[in-house]
């Protein structure tokens, strides 16, 4: 039997680097061999078993790479080329896909809708910390790399850019907006990117991590706020002249910044929820105008297919944003388990780290 | 001097009818002889004083009536025209009305935004439970009554069926979608009855009372659930086939009706809130899909306006939908410490009471 | 080898019916006994040359059927099934399909984007007026019907009623809105019935033919225009008190209807476009504005895929609209010759006709 | 009496300077003393009697000046404060207007929807390019400038920064979007601004104007096309492999560039229109895919209102945007007449004229 290397969760605490057969090949996927891949923050929270998956399950779900091999039934691919697919790999066909909603794809359900069953890499399949992954439902997930653009160039296209410029785009910036963004991991940053580039005139990014802070600015923030140096809502509520925000977006997943979204927010603003929440959240009365304030909540999980991959790729070719800065740490495949260490510590100011099989 | 009669907060439990000076008509103002108007639930909270308002002030912000007199920079209207103003009254000229965004009008605040702000009569201006109701702004308020509709048909148009319609459009209901209606008094019929103007094909409406449940039926309801008889949650959910709903409309104002809605939505579904709360709301990690689950989650306040009063007085003309029945008693003004005190206890199966001074 | 019936497209002026092989089923395929099917306008202009098909194609895209075999990569669904395919199959792989804009899918295509390319029954690929009919990518398109509803119940979902709704829903129909329909015939009655279901208060359907504007009326028309015996443009104005219809709705293809759309809308309206044009179109200057009237002009080909399908079955299911009155004459497949001279002719007061195999 | 300068039309051929006496304030007006203002290409064809305005009447509608004197009723403002007002001056109490559609405002028509009724400077009532204007509906329209503005900066804001960006934002642009600007005149160079603000990956520029070329590069064009070197539809579909543009935007106003518009366009793209017709229009039905290509058209005029005019200048502020160099020469009112002789003839490699009272 042919087998790999992969990076395994194998009970909370430990992730190990271990071999695995290669998987076959069903008519309507594609084997990839994975030439770039990278660790998400949600990956540390598998880690730790605070997001549960099944032991032995492969992790990870942002991968670049080649295809190897193409299932008997996929078309208008070839064997050789370069791609990426999203973190969220839909079916194309469930009624969830089929309205538009593709992360709640509940392909196999009885109806077609599933609460994030679009997210199978390294949660309910295999994923691509590896040598190779399978890609489910190859042709709508198989997106092409244009010419002329790295592995790193579009490593953040599956995840961070996609789920970042989503809550830019489902917030409805418009030109003009004021936007804060609470929490700058890597997830925020993006977001920051994604606001600038749908018109926000005034940005205002939150965080307390200097780097972090620094590299906000270079995705498009007008004003940073450290947190512990001064209180964001007074601030925020200060260059605004009193009027608040019309959009927030929560990039973190605390009641903290949530609630502080909703504090900034004008009458009739939008928050925009991104962070992955690991309790019940609180709405205060007042910042909620008990009801009246007219205003939006939103909540995004990445937004995947092939489609959205090629458009996000156009964006890194159109050099409108450059991503690139954020990635600051690279490592083998083979040293996975340090990278871990590394990113789940948030040491020596890492923002994303780069895994090479 | 001359008075007029006016139902009056005196202080929390007193709302009393008591003679006041007819108001003065500054420019731009239009004062309108009140022929009928109504009690909202509102005002019961007013009364109770769980919604403060200054004392003295003269409540209620649902007038049907006739021009008496129009301010001096006011053209486009003649006296003795029959008119309504919603019980939202927006300037027009602030920043918010000129964004749309009527009801959080911030007219003479430093930004053109306020929080509820459009709300003006029987909160910070006197209210139309009087013989006479002096009309802010006319020229963006008044809307004339068309020929053929008596003071009841349209007495319904300026908050609930302004705020149940509000719910149902802001939700973006579509062709084909699953509604729950959580609570029939007369904001949650007018949400299911617009509900189903808007094209629900399965309309869900939950509550206690029979009367109410009877008359969701009325309204377009094809299920009641009496939620003191059965779950309504693990009832929906069993509808709907274990799917959810598309849209989960909040029309009572409380923790446990807002997280029912949040409870029976499907992913990627829409929680429409028209309550009015009364302490911190909170989301449960599970029901919000730990903030992955793509909802969203908008709250409507009444939208106002003289063309929303044209649009729904339209509606009335067509027949569309009939809410005559949901004036179930009448008072004289005379009477309307009384017609507090049933409407108050919701006694007698009512629905909503017509006042007429 | 085995055989079955169907029409074919011979040549301009002739569809017979023959006999044609029962076609071999691919692994995302599956073969459907059609137990019902009918002839759409479209139909008739490939019969007439009008619109191109290639010779010896099986014509026809409304089926409703029963599940005789799946392809092998095909889950989710059995053998015996009963079904109904839209008249638009998707892909639910290509980009426009992931884009949500399925009617213009480009499978296959190097961009996956191809004009009218969600069409594929009877214009690319064999249709459904036959004894079976083989539907592309099935876990996209088949749809099961719902108990109780017969195959006349559901036979006008897989186009009239999605093109006639959809034109209603793209234009943005909102409570209030007053709403021209120019030509009833089937797609213009299911605008009406669809204007309807979205709000418009005062619908206005234009046609001559008597029958047609008495079906209008059931379909929910509150005024109708014969335009042999008026003017429409000049009664719409004189009904709207000067201000044009907030949308209008062409459904036939003609300059004529186009034009008087344009003519009777108001500023800031929007003209949603159903019918089929054979020739250039003309936006008169005044009409248009000059184009600074705020104007939309929006054209819909006939929205497809299991999930539109599953959502019109429930609004037939809901009897909120009864389109059964539509299906006027009905024909065994072996007679779909005269069917068609019925039909092409619009003789007897035909609407639509059923065809059985 | 006391006089002011201003040009006047006086028959198609001749605007001259002149005399008039400064106009009486109304109630709810504001007099604003001019310090800066532009020549627009609409006053051309004012100038030309190709639009028709009526003879006497002050030409002009983009107004940089100082508050003079505030109308009775007018409040929120101080005599002394510098301020613009939009070349649309909505009412903010018309139906139009309250319903989001201020362009179209019709105040004081019976139904208050009026084609082109919000442009009213320089239309229908007396104009900016003179000593004072007058500014109705002061407080729906006077837009206090920021501290540290200059006037040039802000003196596109009026018109054509509010209706070339409101042609990117009209289309629906969305993050990795390909967008043709067909013309590269004031409105077509900020229409390409405002795409590249509002996400759009890929820009491409038609013009045949070096200069014009060479500016659309600095507002954000990716590539340019000159359409007297190649033909600009090949071009695009050669650049866009085949596929076409998400969105074309037209900012000249003839039948050539729209129907490029229509060409170039993708199946359910979007086609802004921006420019001011003086003929019939032709949708090529191939062009126009028979009326089935899911198209959009959208026509808009120069959004205005002193909310818009706030989000404009806080781009400016933002600095995301530098219209600076389209200003290209500059003009004493006194010297008006050389200014429109120099504008209206495109002499000199001229964008837009400054003109100084």
């Amino acid at each position: 039997m042919v087998t790999m290397k992969a990076a395994i969760f194998v009970e909370p605490g430990r992730i190990v680097l271990d071999d695995k057969p290669i998987p076959e090949v069903g008519p309507l996927d594609a084997l990839v061999r994975v030439t770039t891949t990278t660790i998400c923050g949600t990956d540390i929270h598998i880690l730790k078993g605070e997001y549960p998956v099944h032991r032995g399950l492969t992790v990870g779900h942002e991968p670049v790479g080649i295809i190897e091999k193409l299932g008997s039934a996929v078309v208008g691919y070839e064997e050789g080329q370069r791609v990426i697919a999203g973190a969220i790999t839909p079916s194309g066909h469930s009624h969830a896909s089929l309205a538009g909603c593709h992360a709640q794809d509940g392909c196999g359900t009885r109806h077609g809708w599933k609460p994030v069953g679009g997210w199978k890499f390294g949660n309910t399949i295999d994923g691509c910390q590896a040598e190779y992954v399978l890609v489910p439902d190859a042709m709508a997930n198989l997106a092409p790399i244009p010419d002329g653009l790295t592995d790193e160039e579009v490593l953040m296209c599956p995840d961070i850019m996609s789920t970042g410029f989503g809550g830019a785009e489902k917030a409805g910036i418009r030109i003009g907006d004021t936007v804060a963004v609470f929490a700058q991991g890597p997830i925020g940053l993006c977001a920051t990117a994604g606001a600038r580039l749908k018109g926000a005139t005034t940005i205002i990014a939150v965080d307390t991590v200097p780097e972090r802070l620094a590299m906000a600015r270079r995705m498009g923030a007008d004003h940073v706020i450290d947190f512990q140096q001064t209180d964001p809502v007074r601030e925020i509520l200060q260059l605004t002249d009193g009027r608040g925000v019309d959009v927030a977006i929560e990039a973190l997943g605390t009641q903290s910044t949530f609630e502080s979204c909703l504090r900034v927010l004008r009458p009739g603003g939008t928050l925009s929820s991104l962070g992955v929440y690991f309790g019940d959240l609180r709405l205060p009365l007042g910042a909620f105008a008990a009801g009246l304030g007219d205003h939006t909540i939103v909540t995004t999980l990445c937004p995947g297919g092939k489609e959205r991959m090629r458009r996000l790729m156009a964006v890194v070719a159109s050099a409108r944003v450059d991503l690139k800065p954020l990635v600051t740490h690279r490592f083998r495949l083979d040293d996975i388990e340090r990278a871990y260490d590394l990113f789940g510590h948030q040491r020596d100011g890492v923002v994303k780290v780069a895994i090479i099989p």
